[in-house]
């Protein structure tokens, strides 16, 4: 077992990485300030783990109070939703003591999350991330949160668990598609801040997707770790943490303009990262060699390096704002000085943009 | 002006109280970092400040981006109300760096709080109570949140505001009998902590409640300044902050008990202060001069030293859990040991809390 410290003073807590993780309870017991639990997870996970998660947290010495099994889909993370967890805390009895364990992927844990940010003002909260997505990303840090229908994430809180618990044996069931979508972030925090890592992922891209244990643990430590690090220096997004969403601006439109449909989100951000290193060479910060070694990396993951060919210029630039003043008077956008050495900008040319997007349509 | 300060590291926040504060703009434009607002009130005290509150903001450079009205009552402390506050403030297109603005009671606070601390993961909050219950209590120290159909406040946040501005003229518009059941909250100070409070109260209550300008702002304050110590020890109601709950154990039964329909939260407070002051007696923990002081004082503030006639001893005892097992196996109590010496305590036989209830019936 792997473990990351997410260094956050009074709120500090532990990233496990490994296998047999859950049938163990995954260590929660030492961790949780009462005995007593409820699990959130959702139809398809539930069934796969809703017997070995209760019999892990029991055999710890946790009693489990209930299982609340919620519908399976990003569509579901909203105040509906939410409600109905409350509603089902309540029926178990869950009081202030009483921790919350999110067992599936990012949707499940931040709803799951936020409920548990605002039942009776907050109770600890464990993370059990079964997706490689989540497991990266979503899991650790914070953010929880639910959609709203002008938009995604717009009701929530930052609110951290008191452990997050990432089983590897979970990504066994994880379709490729969704297990490629999640490279897409780990690839990210390379091109971020980690270059020694963007090497490594260059040696052993095809190991982790063949979900080797050892090529695929280290990808989710080091991941984590650079997540860990970032959300120490920034847990509230004031400045570094807004480097995590490279490749982000681009996503999102590509996520909008095909309806949240079609695109996964780690695919987005895959052709999103390819953008952002076209405008980061245009803009003479990223030499050709490291633009081509950032597009091959994507490609042999089998990522998308171009976007959808139905979105047309127009719908990118409306999406992104480009066309109307933005809060600050433009649009801010992650780019690279190099693989590594991800900055925030809000003085990027639109013709750069423009040019970005075509090279990758 | 007075101030005090609860000092909570990187977000402490002052509370101002003083005449004219609101069309001052409360002084809000120093403490806000961005110069935008969204007002979010009811229709009692909408009307009564929709002018000269907009217009202090104005006058101190802050944009006021919309006034949301909502119905005034308790009843409307839930997630419906909740979800078009989300649902204004989307309209109003305040962005993370809106503030909000609470004018309003305690159920105005509580709910603006919550939307504040929820909406895209919690944005800039000023608190502007215009209740002396919400001046004293509600308004310092970050609880926030709605009401469920099963019980008060089961869902919210601890959400500290940017600034509490306590303008004493909103005084001159309350009822009589919530300026008395704010005065119980007062009261409440002194017999927890500040045994020179409660001294002082003995002397001016009358002044305080024929409104005399010196009186209100000395009590304001104090108790302003009592609240903002216990926070400030005990954010998250670990420990020291329970003691606030003196009295409340008894209250939440009579007002429980009557269906939160006849009963302030201010007038069960002041009789259940009572019957903590009988228990405690009872418990040779304080003598019987101090809780005549105790029953006088409260009484000469027309405020009830009696629980509601309707009310068995049954109903008490079934309300209160005395009858089952509560959380850690038995039902805790707030008691005095003296004047200004309040503790938490799980060890009061059954007996005691019967003699007390009976003596105040």
């Amino acid at each position: 077992m792997r473990t990351v410290t997410v260094a956050l003073g009074e709120r500090e807590y532990p990233v496990r990485i490994g296998s047999q993780l859950i049938g163990q309870g995954g260590g929660i017991a030492e961790i949780l300030p009462a005995p007593r639990a409820v699990i959130v997870t959702n139809e398809t996970v539930g069934p796969l783990y809703g017997e070995a998660l209760p019999a892990g947290l029991a055999g710890a010495g946790v009693e489990v109070l209930g299982v609340v099994q919620l519908p399976d889909g990003e569509e579901h993370k909203d105040l509906t939703t939410l409600a109905r967890v409350y509603d089902e805390l309540l029926g178990a009895r869950a009081d202030r003591k009483t921790a919350m364990v999110a067992l599936g992927g990012g949707v499940i844990g931040d709803l799951a999350g936020f409920a548990a940010a605002t039942y009776q003002r907050g109770v600890p909260l464990v993370q059990v991330p079964t997706t490689l997505l989540a497991q990266v990303d979503a899991a650790v840090g914070g953010k929880t949160g639910v959609n709203h229908p002008q938009g995604k994430n717009l009701i929530g809180a930052f609110y951290q668990p008191r452990a997050v618990i990432a089983d590897t044996d979970t990504l066994d069931t994880l379709p490729d598609r969704e297990l490629r979508a999640g490279l897409a972030e780990v690839i990210k925090y390379g091109l971020i801040r980690d270059p020694d890592f963007f090497e490594y992922l260059e040696g052993t891209a095809e190991s982790v997707l063949a979900r080797d244990r050892e090529a695929l643990g280290q990808a989710i430590h080091r991941s984590c770790q650079n997540k860990a690090d970032v959300v120490a220096a920034d847990e509230r997004e004031a400045d570094q943490r807004a480097l995590l969403n490279l490749g982000h601006t681009f996503a999102h439109a590509i996520e909008t303009g095909t309806g949240y449909t079609t695109w996964l989100h780690g695919e987005a951000v895959a052709a999103g990262m390819v953008m952002a290193a076209e405008a980061s060479h245009r803009l003479g910060l990223l030499c050709g060699d490291d633009r081509e070694r950032i597009r091959t990396l994507i490609g042999r993951c089998d990522l998308p390096v171009t976007g959808p060919p139905e979105l047309s210029m127009g719908d990118y630039l409306r999406i992104m704002g480009v066309d109307k003043k933005a809060d600050a008077g433009r649009v801010r956008y992650v780019l690279m000085a190099g693989i590594g050495g991800a900055f925030v900008t809000g003085d990027v040319p639109e013709e750069v943009i423009r040019e970005a997007i075509e090279a990758c349509r």
